[in-house]
């Protein structure tokens, strides 16, 4: 039996009736036999400060608390202005102090994003992409979850109808539950 | 006589010793005769959320409305995770909305920042120019200002002493306020 | 009456059926008045090595010589690997060189982009926006053509069938020669 | 005993003195025990046309067999106009087609430049990082190895003196042979 996978999801947007929150919930249905996707809610997370490292702030002890009790990380994002959600940034940046203290670290991550349009989420996920380099993260190539033209693939209710996007979630899932036991994996000592 | 160039300076970071705010005011006192440049502290503006559109916060409206009375702007930032910090794009993110009313459109604007080590700025710098696409603002392209390795360039009361820095910034400054000329110029009926 | 506007384009694909190419054609007939849009192709061009730069490839100085005589450039590039083709890029690594005789400099530009897929031709656009910052062009932000899923916006002669499409390559079109009449009309010297 | 880990190695600049050749040269010299850096230089691939694809230039044949024969990659490059050279995305393009031959796929890599001034290479080495998601890719987050004021940092012949380079592109080269161990150990059959 292989071990259990626990992945930690949360959103880029902060409304309450987000597509993005809706495609969050949906990945919690998707998640392959053997792992579960829980979420976590940006809300309360306040502007990042770095005189205010001394007390950080409750919200965000948990949410760091919450990140390194995971095996991976499902982050799922609109884009705005053409990049990262700055809600979304800032909780990052937040995850990532103080120095020496970065919970992202080796965690492998997914993400998605769906937009009303044709095209966004694109460019948020690769600004986000970049950030993964420093903060030494694990990313999921393929494929690439960008749900376009929303309004269309969720019903009244936020559920995720659209059989496509629902197979590329599932499988982006499942890549990313696979890359957390390869790193489980190899980080067991080798013979030499 | 040319007309005066009112500039809207504001820094990407919150903290009161931030080599950046630093940098924003060598720069008040670099501005070219006919312009000036003015400040605005990000400090009090709250997480960005659609679902408060309807009731701006007061923070928010000070903002726009200082963006809107500007000729120019002049963004100061550190990078934070190899991206723009949360901060200033939660900050940005807000400016440029509801949809329709994005305070940044047609804005000339400047970028420069500082840092500790020897890259830092650089890559939250070309983020933020992707964003300008999206709010159809005229970014200056040169002389780019990063100021690196921050701790040597200024004296214990934040003052810039680096006379290579303090050259380029004039001259990004003198190229933003004829940027701004020109725009005003150009806006002009011109005869058909 | 206004300057006539010349406009250079080229495309970022060798292979003759090129959607990229047949959008660029299209670009030829939807100039405005008082505009042209002539075209270069980039076969011929060999890769760049500084070695070579005391020779110059004769393809190379007609393409710098086109490059310099024109108002304003289009460029019209699908995307290779979520990047700029290399063919394109080499193209423009040529003309920027040698250090201190870069074509580009200062030249209004605008991008569009066909693709099979949803997506393409993005990400290509997005990197040259940045380099567009080291060669000091002018690029137009909006609206950004990006001709998707082609084939059905094609008819077997190559012509652009899409209305949408037509519309919004018209309209960067106009954008373009205004912001070569802009740039035109600030060189001249003002009054102090 | 651990197995052997071939890396192949190759610069993204044909000019004969190139810094980042050097820099390839150097980190032939500092690959780990039971490692090996092969090069492999991009002279003589022609600039690529869809059209061609049907008759491969032997050149490009052999690119690809070498790039499938290696455990790991390692690209030596320059930035050219803030992004990646057009010679050496020229060659990556190639080396990626045709479609479902693409011979990057799942081959680990590692980044390495040097430039004459202070952030080169910085800017190429992210804009590959994107293509890398396209290519499937797995690159090595750390440690970035830019090598900033190049004619400081080798001798006349070429050999890399700086203590802190060799010390950076030492563990470049170490985490690079890490990742293909495990990558090779996790694609073994796993008990379930």
């Amino acid at each position: 039996m292989q071990d259990f996978v626990k992945i930690l999801g949360f959103a880029g947007s902060l409304r309450k009736a987000s597509y993005n929150k809706m495609l969050l919930g949906a990945a919690v249905g998707l998640a392959p036999e053997g792992s579960s996707v829980e979420t976590f809610d940006l809300e309360g997370i306040p502007p990042f400060n770095e005189d205010l490292e001394g007390s950080t702030p409750a919200r965000v002890k948990e949410f760091k608390a919450r990140i390194r009790a995971a095996d991976a990380l499902l982050i799922v994002t609109p884009e705005y202005n053409y990049s990262v959600p700055g809600v979304l940034k800032n909780a990052m940046d937040w995850a990532s102090r103080p120095y020496g203290d970065n919970s992202f670290k080796d965690k492998p991550v997914a993400l998605m994003s769906a937009s009303i349009g044709m095209l966004g989420g694109a460019r948020a996920q690769y600004h986000l992409r970049q950030s993964f380099v420093f903060l030494e993260m694990r990313p999921v190539n393929m494929p690439e979850v960008m749900v376009t033209f929303a309004p269309k693939k969720f019903d009244a209710q936020g559920n995720l109808l659209d059989e496509d996007a629902r197979k590329f979630a599932r499988q982006l899932l499942a890549n990313l539950v696979d890359a957390a036991r390869r790193g489980r994996a190899t980080e067991a000592p080798r013979p030499s």
